[in-house]
C-alpha cells in the first residue's frame, strides 16, 4: 500500500466488475499519514522506559511493514469531519498497537501456529513464544496507556480510549467465535460468518473510525456517519481478505495464501462464491460512500481510501 | 484469607519474631469487600455480551477462590481517604481482572508451563491453550472496559483507568525482567531482584491502593501517602511470597511450591536468607504503617491488612 498503486491494471480490471476498478489513487498521498503514525509510534516507544528486549520484541511486531490501514483511517476521520490529523495520532498509534497485538497472539503456536506475517518470521520465531505472549499483551496495554496520555482534554481521553478497548474486546470475541466455534450454536452459516467478521474485523476498524472522528470534535450526526462508512469497509475488507486467501499467492500476500481453504474455514467465497463475493463487496463499498453523502470535500480521503481497499490485491 | 484467621497460633509466633504476629485479627470483617467485588464481577460478567465458551473461561479463572488482595485494597484505600467502598468497585473489580489474567498467561506452557493454581487446574489445562490466550487477553480488555464504563465522571475514570494500566504495564515489564532477564545486565543482584519486584508485584499493589484513592476523592497529600503505604506493602508482599515459597507446602499454598529453588530464581531468601527476609519484611511493614500515621480511623481496615499480610501463610 505505501507504494504507488495502479488500480486499473489488466490483472485488476479483469478480477473487479466494478466501477472503482478503473479509478486510479494517488496512493502516496492517501497513505502519507502512515509514515507519520510510524514516527509517531517510534518515538513514543524509545521515550517510554520499557525492559530492551520487549521494546525489541514490540518494535519488530509494531513497526514491521504493514498497510496501517487502521491508524490512516483514524487521521482521515478525523479531517473528515473538520480537525486536525494531529489531534488523532495517539490514537492512531494506539489502533495499530492493538492490531499488532492480535497478529503477534494470533499466530502464537497454540492459535494459527504461523511461522511468517508481513514476509517476516512471526515474533515468537524472532524472539521465542513466551516473549511473544509478553509482548502481545505489553501492546495491548500501551495501546490504553498512550491514548491515555496524550489525548485531550480528560473526558475525550475516556471516550476514545473507551472506544479502542470496545474495538480490542469485540476483536477478541470474533477470534473465539472464529477458532472456538461452540459445537451446539444452532444458527445458520451466513449468520455466524456475519457475526465472526462483525466482530474480527469489523469492530477494530469501526474503532479506529470512530476515534479519529472523535478527535477530530465530531457531533452526533458526523459520528453516525463515520461509524456506518466503518462498519460498511470492514465488512468489505473482510470480504476482500476472503477473496485474496484463495485468489493471491503467499509471495504476493506476504503471509500464507489459501490457509482458509486449507482449514476449511468458513469464508465468503466459501459460502456466496467468488463472483458472489465480490458482488457482497461492491454492495458495501456502495454503503460506505453512501454514508459520507452528506459530507464535504473533507471526506475525500476517506471514499479514496474506501475505492482503493475495494480493489487492492493484497 | 476467607476464614478466620488467628495470627498468634504456635507455629506464626515461632515463624515470626515482630509484634504483629502477638495480635488477631477480625479477618471476616477485613476481608468482607471481597464478597462484594465478586457479586459485582459475577454480575458484570452475565450481563455483558461474550461468546458463552470465553465467558466460562474468564469466570472459571477470575472467580476461582483467591485472596482478593488487590480488590480489598482497592476499597479500603477509597474508604481511608474518607470515601465509599461502593464508587471503588469497578477499579476493584478491574484490578482483580488485570491479576488473573496475569495468572493465565503465566502459567501457559511457554511461559511457567503449571498445570495447578489456586488448588484448581490451570486454565490452560482446563480450556486449551489457545483459550488460555485469548481470555488472558479479554480480561485485560474487560479490565479497562469495566473501569471507563462504571467510573464516573469521565475525567476521574480517565485518571483511575491510567492508574490501571500503568500497574499493568508495570507487572508485564517485571514478568519480563524475571523470566527473560537480558545476559548483559550489569547490575548487581540485590539491585535487579528490587527491580523485578517493584514492576512485577508492586506496579499493581500500587495502582490498587492509588485507584482506590482516587475513587474515594483523595487529595494530593493523601494520595502521596496511599502511595507510600502500597509500594511498602507491595514489596512485602513479594517478599513474603518468596518465603512462602520456601517454607510451605504445595498443598497448603493451593500452587506448585519451592519451585523458585527448583528454577534457580532470584528470590529474597535466595538473596538475604530467610531471616534476613523476615527483618526485610518487618522493615516493610514498619515503611507501610508509618505513611498512614497522619491518618485516622478510617485508615484502619489499611492498617490490619498490612499486619495480617506480614503473618500470612499462603
Amino acid at each position: 500500500m505505501r507504494e504507488p498503486v495502479e488500480a486499473s491494471t489488466p490483472r485488476s480490471r479483469k478480477r473487479t466488475a466494478y466501477a472503482a476498478a478503473t479509478r486510479t489513487f494517488d496512493m502516496d498521498k492517501l497513505t502519507a499519514p502512515a509514515e507519520r503514525v510510524e514516527t509517531f509510534i517510534a518515538r513514543w516507544l524509545e521515550a517510554r522506559p520499557l525492559p530492551e528486549n520487549l521494546r525489541r520484541a514490540i518494535r519488530y511486531a509494531l513497526l514491521a511493514p504493514g498497510k496501517r490501514l487502521r491508524p490512516i483511517l483514524t487521521l482521515h476521520a478525523a479531517e473528515a469531519v473538520g480537525g486536525r490529523a494531529d489531534d488523532a495520532l495517539a490514537p492512531a498509534a494506539a489502533v495499530e498497537m492493538i492490531h499488532a497485538f492480535s497478529l503477534v497472539h494470533d499466530d502464537l503456536p497454540a492459535m494459527d501456529d504461523d511461522d511468517l506475517r508481513r514476509g517476516r518470521p512471526t515474533l515468537h520465531k524472532q524472539a521465542g513464544e513466551a516473549m511473544a505472549i509478553l509482548a502481545g499483551d505489553a501492546m495491548l496495554g500501551l495501546a490504553v496507556e498512550v491514548v491515555l496520555e496524550q489525548v485531550v482534554p480528560p473526558d475525550r481521553a475516556a471516550a476514545v480510549c473507551r472506544e479502542l478497548i470496545l474495538g480490542c474486546n469485540g476483536m477478541i470475541a470474533g477470534q473465539v467465535y472464529d477458532t472456538l466455534p461452540e459445537p451446539e450454536a444452532p444458527e445458520d452459516a451466513a449468520a455466524r460468518l456475519l457475526r465472526i467478521h462483525r466482530h474480527k474485523t469489523g469492530a477494530l476498524i469501526r474503532a479506529s473510525c470512530r476515534m479519529g472522528a472523535l478527535c477530530g470534535g465530531a457531533g452526533d450526526a458526523q459520528l453516525e456517519r463515520i461509524t456506518r462508512y466503518g462498519d460498511a469497509i470492514g465488512l468489505m475488507y473482510q470480504v476482500i481478505d476472503d477473496l485474496l486467501d484463495v485468489t493471491q499467492t503467499t509471495e504476493h500476500l506476504g503471509k500464507t495464501a489459501g490457509k482458509d481453504v486449507d482449514q476449511c474455514k468458513l469464508t465468503y467465497p466459501a459460502l456466496y462464491g467468488v463472483e458472489g463475493s465480490r458482488n457482497e463487496a461492491e454492495r458495501l463499498r456502495e454503503e460506505a460512500l453512501a454514508a459520507l453523502d452528506m459530507m464535504g470535500a473533507e471526506a475525500d480521503p476517506l471514499r479514496q481510501l474506501c475505492d482503493y481497499l475495494a480493489v487492492r490485491t493484497r
